[in-house]
């Protein structure tokens, strides 16, 4: 496996492989998982190459979020991509991917109304900003995202479609522990009390789905959908608030106020269990 | 010559290109003139196998611009092109670039309070939101642009550099009629009168750089230069505005107060001559 740290050195080396080649990439933000490490391995089963990348992206934290303080565990992270049999991992400095004299951003027009954007502006553009220069420095055929960031997941396939990149998104099922909380780098935050009330996120999400399948009709109110989910939280003491609860389109994200029984849509949600923030998706 | 007018199948020809192959890319909005063909000339010189694309870009037109009334002259194009052995030539609908969905645009942050971006708000975001998706299509390995744009060359060097395009940026000297005028799409609008006139565009840069030439000093006021060309012009009574007369820095096309001998500037005008509009530059 080639660490590589430089946008110059990647570039150089890319520029080798042989045409038809097809690379899979995994951008990351370290602190790996094995939400992450199933990525990686949808990758290796699709592509002759595999690039990751570790890069902890300073623009699409906000003020006051948690950048500072995101676990950086860059030994355990690239023996566990190597252990992948990862090809290619780009590491770069956060000096070297900003210069003070940066000016171009992506900005996805809208995202920043959606539920997640909302509580986090500025995040989405930071978002496709960066992917777009990882996308730019690695040059995939292939390019992995896990389902549990369910509105960077339908960003992306934007991203690429918009500018016209020669990419092919792939979305992977989100990793769960087995009781049911979804993987996150960020559940390293969690008390151990917090931790056996987590399951709480993805069994509200589990009820509303089996109440959706369970519905003889065309379509199901979005409201009825939220109301059950928002029954299971607020049973739980220890989820102080409940950022959103969203039932929204599969293609856009954007609220419906009734899901079809044969088009589905995408419920996403984002509480604060004690002081860490927990989001997790489910599909209909 | 090989036209095409589909993404897809400009991705399907790029990908069969070997390793290695150098890739000059010149983008037009078509109304083709010496010009272009000089960047051309420059990308054969350079490059393995050269493309063009002709796509008269809406995102760029302010409301108020000539996008509907722009020059499109597709057969004429075509021939120049093959005439000087353009190999591929990218020509889409406004559709296909621009689907009811699309959301992201590449955002150039500070080009909107330069000169030329005062005058045209959000044009440099078009302009570097469609060089972003022409790149992603061709895939060049060097890309060539005029001078006579020159806000434009700068900010297509921020934005492969910002977002780690693997793509050098050649920049290829203003092409002029015999006496002097820029050649540009645009200049067929002048009627015949103010045809004659045109020329005292350029002739207000060569006297300022002529002056800047025979200063014995260290630095020069930015103010001493355009208070030349400001003469120049408003002795011309076809000239019915001068829109700017900027003296900015190489880098960032940001105003100078002093241009200093060693380090020189770039000079870059736009006016009204009668209802035409006319922009040129020349750098010190």
């Amino acid at each position: 496996m080639e660490i590589i740290e430089s946008v110059q050195e990647f570039h150089d080396v890319r520029r080798q492989f042989p045409a038809g080649t097809t690379v899979g990439f995994v951008p990351t933000m370290g602190g790996l998982h094995a939400g992450h490490l199933s990525l990686v391995r949808a990758a290796k089963q699709k592509c002759d190459v595999v690039a990751a990348s570790v890069f902890v992206n300073p623009t699409q934290f906000g003020p006051n979020e948690d950048y500072s303080k995101y676990p950086r565990t860059f030994d355990s992270d690239m023996a566990l991509l190597r252990s992948e049999g990862v090809d290619y991992v780009f590491v770069p400095s956060a000096d070297s991917m900003y210069s003070k004299n940066h000016r171009c951003y992506v900005t996805p027009e809208g995202f920043d109304n959606l539920p997640e954007g909302v509580c986090r502006p500025g995040h989405f553009r930071g978002v496709a900003t960066v992917v777009t220069k990882l996308f730019n420095v690695v040059q995939p055929t292939h390019a992995f995202f896990g389902q549990k960031d369910a509105a960077q997941c339908v960003l992306i396939k934007r991203l690429v479609d918009d500018l016209n990149m020669d990419i092919q998104v792939e979305v992977v099922p989100v990793s769960r522990e087995q009781d049911g909380l979804a993987m996150s780098t960020r559940n390293q935050y969690l008390s151990k009390e917090e931790r056996a009330a987590a399951p709480v996120v993805y069994r509200g999400l589990r009820v509303a789905k089996e109440h959706f399948a369970a519905q003889p009709g065309a379509s199901v109110s979005a409201e009825s959908i939220r109301a059950i989910i928002r029954d299971e939280y607020e049973a739980e003491p220890l989820i102080k608030e409940i950022q959103y609860i969203s039932v929204g389109s599969k293609e856009t994200m954007e609220e419906v106020e009734e899901v079809r029984t044969d088009k589905g849509a995408i419920i996403s949600v984002a509480v604060k269990l004690g002081s860490c923030r927990l989001i997790d998706t489910i599909t209909l």
